[in-house]
């Protein structure tokens, strides 16, 4: 009987295996390759649940000790739990549900969706039957992606700060219209935005030595070894602070994936404990590192090198362009100021769907009136509202609120930092290693062994608190 | 206990699978991330020789019929035969071995290296004395690339054109000197070189919905799918010609390999049949397309749009100087003309060692001689002599004779193809489309159903017959 370190062993080899398998899907892989490839990577995700619900792995886990055995333990009953056709069922449904969505907003009709959307909640209600919860189904479903969650205290934590959040960016969004942004906009040769994606990334410690940065249409961070973090970026030809701005944000998480425990990495203990942590650390670099003063301070003068359209401009006008807002029906496009907005939207309607309190026909109108409330005007269809995310579709259900728990995770976080004299001096001279020397001490090298609340409040004083990252936007965005 | 059929698809899918992770490292991958590379391969090599060996593989090759039955019990038996213990010496044997060559390279010193050749020798030896064999161990390593071969057999074919190539050669450097190439070198940017790579390698009929072509410093062609080819090439920046040459003979595999039936991937059946019958179709499209008057009336003035530098230059003087020869000490940097001259010396000096007759502590010397009596002249120093290649530290010994078979079949090949009214106006008309089919009909849907000498015979009425070979060289070196 192989023992557990054998099996973690075996794992963590075909988990990081798959992961190379979808980087190369998602970066370089010719189109006819899709389907073999689908089968490779349900093969070997079939050998890593046979292995994670093995008899020699429950067994195993006796001999393990502390939040590893505590961390596996949780993951061996989530994986046990659910019966073998309910997994199937939910593959088999995504799948189609995948493509129906993209149909549906194509024709920008929710009723192509709107059926598959309704099974897709029923197998997710189902998988929180079986995975059991106390409040509600959207507790179960949390669960997976941030460690300790309780549905009902995220929704306390949203409600307290959604009015004062709306306010802000209303406030950004008016001040905004009188901060002129059009020079941003000029030649950015591909090959000079990755220079200076490459030199950023590299000058916040990212060791590309152990990762990469490729293109893609929809960028992200994967990490396919312990010495192996993937970033990827898209460009636009005309705009260099979009791409940089997202490198930033994925350097955060790959920041994040290098400073976890490389010898653990078989273990919880050497993996990322929550998304809503994760999301802090891309914040982090992304809003509280790339968008402040002492950044440009340092790099505007490179960026004109590189950009010269740039060169009449001066710092002082440059700096509130890359902090204009403007609403967006479009998640994915939302500014700092506006894009809690567009969480707590969702966060919302998912929670009413599984609880069974909204209909699924009644989704784009629920969805639209929230909008609107929120934002001041309606989406002008269903594929600018309801159908914008692929999530759903995916039965990612559960882990939008995550997103706004990242944001306010890393203004808790970068005050704390902040605290320090040695990281906030030189962050004041543009040098961010000691920040990330202090989430490296203080996040990073904990990988999974505390639950995000108690790393939170080990880490700040206080598990999470909407205060640091209100405060933040107010002196960012309101004068 | 799993089905043969069951076997063969896992097989099948780690196979690959290791395939991806293998491209990716030669292509893409950080430098930091080869130590955990080098273990999921391991894991994927242990798992893939576990089902290959295992009873159940075994007792299901009776159900088999046919080449498929033949070709897999040959693998079985090969895979069985072979000492666990042995096969770990082996791998653990040439990772030393491989530092040990590139450090002999680097201080150009041969006895840096050859205990551990006298190693891997041992090891081929016994390895051979595992698979058995009639006249001599090479034997038993080169049926592991050129099924039912026999080295005796391949001497005696070599030993009967060496003194006419030899000639040949020496005619072709005399005759070069006169030949200006200059022109060839000349701004040559990077896009300009992978356009006109990818116009000429889809014009060929290489499907690039099904595969790519990557950048890495050694090229290569592999297969990651049924539908799944990927090709590498190199840039020169002031010679197109280098990369498109390389681009056309990797293109040659990559279309062997599209053209092999995808529905039988996971068998014999469905895969190449032999190195020597792999290197005819790179050859073919390389050389008897790509240096030949129709592929360049078509091509030329395409490469003069892109290339400015060549738009003074005829064809009538462009073409002479895509076919000049001149030695070169090294096997890589070899043109048409010289370039078996390389392999056959290889060949005598490691058939030599295998069987005993030669003394590690005596290659160099061997080597120079030989190298002497074939050019004209000694290699400068070692490495620029025996310790050039690679793949003795690999020990990859009883494979450098394939290489020569292929340019022998690739001739071949293309004159019976040639006989073809079809094939042959197309090909004058620089329309290449039908020779392909005549090779996918002749050489790649038979996969590995016929042995490689009963293709020739089938393909083109006789066993590998060295004759078309020399006219071709006599035709166009010699006049």
């Amino acid at each position: 009987m192989p023992s557990i370190q054998d099996l973690l062993q075996e794992i963590t080899l075909l988990s990081s295996t798959s992961a190379t398998l979808g980087w190369d899907q998602e970066t370089y892989a010719p189109s006819g390759s899709v389907t073999f490839r689908a089968k490779q990577l349900a093969y070997l995700q079939g050998r890593i649940h046979k292995l994670q619900t093995s008899d020699s792995f429950r067994e195993g886990l006796a001999s393990l000790a502390g939040p590893n055995q505590r961390e596996l333990t949780h993951q061996y009953e989530r994986a046990t739990k659910l019966p073998q056709e309910l997994v199937e069922l939910d593959s088999e449904t995504s799948s189609l549900a995948k493509a129906a969505w993209s149909e549906a907003r194509e024709k920008n009709e929710f009723d192509t969706f709107a059926p598959h959307l309704a099974k897709l909640l029923e197998i997710a209600r189902e998988k929180a039957d079986h995975w059991g919860y106390e409040d509600e189904p959207y507790d179960a479903l949390l669960a997976e992606y941030e460690r300790g969650a309780k549905t009902r205290e995220v929704a306390t934590l949203f409600d307290s700060i959604d009015t004062e959040l709306a306010q802000i960016a209303a406030a950004a969004v008016e001040a905004s219209a009188s901060i002129p942004a059009d020079f941003l906009h000029g030649p950015a040769p591909l090959e000079a935005q990755q220079t200076l994606n490459r030199e950023v990334a590299e000058s916040l410690g990212f060791d590309f030595s152990q990762g990469r940065i490729d293109t893609t249409a929809h960028p992200f961070c994967t990490t396919l070894g312990p010495a192996d973090v993937r970033l990827t970026t898209r460009y636009e030809d005309h705009d260099f602070a979009s791409s940089l701005f997202g490198v930033m944000h994925e350097t955060g998480h790959g920041l994040y994936e290098q400073g976890l425990p490389a010898s653990d990495f078989h273990l919880p203990s050497g993996h990322a404990v929550s998304l809503g942590i994760h999301e802090s650390q891309s914040r982090l670099w992304e809003n509280h590192v790339g968008r402040s003063r002492p950044f440009w301070e340092k790099w505007y003068p490179r960026a004109q090198e590189l950009f010269p359209h740039l060169r009449g401009i001066s710092l002082d006008d440059f700096l509130p362009a890359v902090n204009r807002c403007a609403y967006s029906p479009i998640r994915v496009e939302a500014d700092e100021a506006t894009y809690d907005l567009h969480i707590l939207l969702r966060f919302k309607i998912e929670r009413a769907l599984l609880s069974g309190k909204l209909l699924v026909s009644d989704v784009p109108d629920a969805w639209n009136d929230a909008f609107e409330k929120l934002f001041g005007f309606r989406p002008k269809n269903d594929t600018e509202g309801c159908l914008q995310d692929i999530h759903w579709s995916m039965g990612g259900l559960g882990y939008f609120a995550t997103y706004s728990l990242g944001n306010i995770n890393s203004a808790q976080l970068f005050e704390a930092a902040q605290k320090n004299e040695t990281v906030s001096s030189a962050f004041a001279q543009g040098d961010f290693i000691p920040l990330l020397a202090w989430m490296q001490k203080n996040v990073h090298q904990h990988g999974s062994t505390l639950f995000p609340q108690d790393l939170m409040q080990q880490a700040t004083g206080s598990k999470t608190d909407p205060q640091p990252y209100l405060k933040h936007l107010r002196s960012r965005f309101t004068k």
